[in-house]
């Protein structure tokens, strides 16, 4: 691996997930919360490592989110983490900050190390209390060598996701290798602020755990927080960063010569996983990138950006490879932002579509093939200003419907 | 119908139309704009009618909306209104005016009034020049004896819409009746403010143009401003008054001793409509109406009830007769206001599902079987104020997919 990286700028994308960094290890099994498929995961690293992480902003915050939070404020630290799927302990009351504890003291205690250094996670139905019995059993047995495999961690954090969604980085720090490792799971009510979604990240950098949160909520902004499905967001989802050292760098700063291949190796990492969330909402055919250019402000950027990946309109459009680009037009309109109707151009994938305050001529068949492909890019240019963003999301499609018509019986 | 509003009190709800109040008459044919349906339709009034309009929030605004605006900018009076359904107009830069001013014009010369004395008035797809060679030879032909029918102008102007949409109501006013009529279209793109819908409501009521107004916009904020299918907001849309006077009766203005009879009256013709359009949104099959009471402002109350109603999972829900009411409190946790979730009650129809932040016991089996009804109620207590505020929408179904998917091919 350390050929790939000679050169002391870039960042390289290689297989390998939230124990690629040194020191981490991950597993997963089922422990009957669901029927069949796993349900109960964790990651643990060797030493305790610096912890940063950033949380829905739906008032109603999950149980295990207040007490994740509040673990992580001691000393901005955790070593390790428990995860289960198919009951997010949200809406569950003082029980469920009970059971959240619970789960936190009774892992913490298989490992042998202090309550607040583990954090915890759930995702899955809101409203119904945790099956203690079932978890309880399960933190007995969880770390066992048969349970330690970074792909069942990755199984047991998945609820209506379709697949495991990973990734790996790694960059040079003072010459040293670094590793940074992620792990997510989606896939429905995902929209800005954060989403029913949760994000790891591991990596073995040496780092502050003030500079880590620098780091994690701007890339979080500019990645996770530019993903839609259905316009949802959930109650308990967070992406937390543990940064364990024992990549041996000199500590990360801003004023680090390498502070922001670091930031990009990040930005890679969760823009990738972001990715994944979007490609996989529930129901989705497609992956939709919109890119806003030219816009005042970052934040007029976005919002544009996330009023196009938004629309239902825009969404079954695609589904339906259909080039009705009024409705990408219609989103910008009723974005919120100012735009000067005259000035702005669209494009989807190469076809411009719309310029000048006229449609563009185009092939409809030619852009219905575009359409069809997996991948679908539409471009925005507002020519107001130098700001930018990118957006993602996915299509509308029938299996959306299905999916959550039905979701609990 | 003088009998039944004896009582000075009441508004009375009868069956009717646009053509209801005295002196107004409607039609519609069709011109070829669309295949076969009906597309160009008309409403007159004997004499020039008191006009009063609001608009579409969109940045977008379609020629034909620029073009009205500007006419009855002009002494704040209507006489006939042109409606083509098929072709929205909008996003068709200069041209587009042209033709809404030659649409504007041509029916003004048939009717040998002023031009700026006609409304025009556009909906359909998003970005093709209209079809001017229908659309004027239909022009010469609508005024004739067979095409006078207010049912052939509730159809002309729909678009996606399964049903017609229409209503009257009747009033006493100085002791002598006043009608209100009203027709509307959906019924998809339609969400706060205004929508893929156009309301056009015609009174004999004699009031001055400033109190219309007023009276219209307080109206349309608690009606149809409340409704949302899919949360995309419309280049098109507007809703028209036209109050011709005939009634005689004294002029309303707001110290008028029956205004806010008049007022009532006016938000029954409007509210009528938009559950209307809610209930026939794109693929429904079901009128949801969430009430939230004792919020600590207006636009809290309808910022919550606007969150529920906009939500793709609480509508796949019900779609699905899913009780799965952990989404509405979701919805309520992102809605932007402050709330406190340990005061919050949910109930969904007679079933109280959340209280204290907790589940309450619900017998599921029951709950579902109400979720099978065609009107589902949902309400919302926040107990931190004393405001409320309703909002209607529909569930989202696989037709709504279907017919988006597919909606220009």
């Amino acid at each position: 691996m350390l050929s790939a990286i000679s050169n002391n700028e870039v960042v390289v994308l290689i297989e390998g997930s939230v124990t690629l960094p040194k020191g981490f290890k991950a597993g997963g099994m089922h422990c009957g919360i669901k029927r069949k498929r796993l349900d109960l995961g964790f990651i643990f690293s060797e030493v305790p490592a610096t912890a940063a992480g950033v949380y829905t902003t739906n008032t109603f915050q999950a149980a295990p989110l207040i007490v994740t939070q509040e673990s992580i404020s001691k000393e901005n630290k955790l070593q390790a983490i428990l995860v289960n799927s198919g009951n997010a302990n949200a809406c569950t009351g003082e029980q469920g900050i009970q059971d959240a504890k619970t789960m936190q003291k009774e892992f913490a205690s298989m490992l042998g190390i202090e309550q607040y250094l583990v954090g915890v996670t759930s995702t899955g139905v809101i409203g119904e209390l945790l099956p203690m019995d079932s978890i309880q059993s399960g933190i007995k047995q969880i770390l066992s060598k048969e349970h330690e495999d970074e792909m069942k961690f990755k199984q047991a954090i998945l609820t209506t996701d379709t697949c495991t969604k990973d990734v790996g980085v790694q960059l040079k720090v003072d010459g040293k290798v670094v590793s940074i490792g992620g792990a997510a799971k989606g896939s429905g009510m995902i929209h800005p602020n954060m989403a029913t979604m949760l994000g790891f990240v591991t990596t073995d950098a040496n780092i502050g755990s003030q500079d880590l949160l620098v780091a994690l909520k701007e890339v979080t902004n500019q990645t996770f927080n530019m993903i839609t499905v259905d316009g949802d967001t959930s109650t308990n989802d967070m992406v937390l960063v543990l940064a364990n050292g024992l990549a041996d760098n000199e500590v990360l700063t801003k004023e680090h010569p390498d502070w922001s291949l670091f930031v990009k190796g990040l930005k890679m990492v969760c823009e990738t996983l972001a990715k994944k969330i979007a490609k996989d909402g529930e129901g989705a055919t497609k992956l939709i990138e919109v890119q806003v250019n030219n816009a005042y402000s970052v934040p007029a950027a976005s919002a544009v950006g996330k009023a196009i990946i938004s629309s239902n309109l825009v969404k079954t459009a695609i589904y339906g490879t259909d080039p009705n680009w009024g409705r990408i037009v219609s989103a910008i309109g009723y974005s919120g932002v100012p735009v000067e109707p005259n000035a702005i151009e669209v494009s989807i994938g190469t076809f411009p579509v719309f310029k000048n305050g006229l449609p563009c001529p185009i092939s409809e068949e030619a852009v219905k093939e575009y359409l069809e492909s997996e991948n679908i890019q539409i471009f925005v240019d507002l020519n107001q200003g130098e700001s930018c963003a990118t957006a993602w999301g996915c299509d509308l499609t029938y299996d959306y419907v299905k999916i959550n018509a039905s979701y609990r019986t």
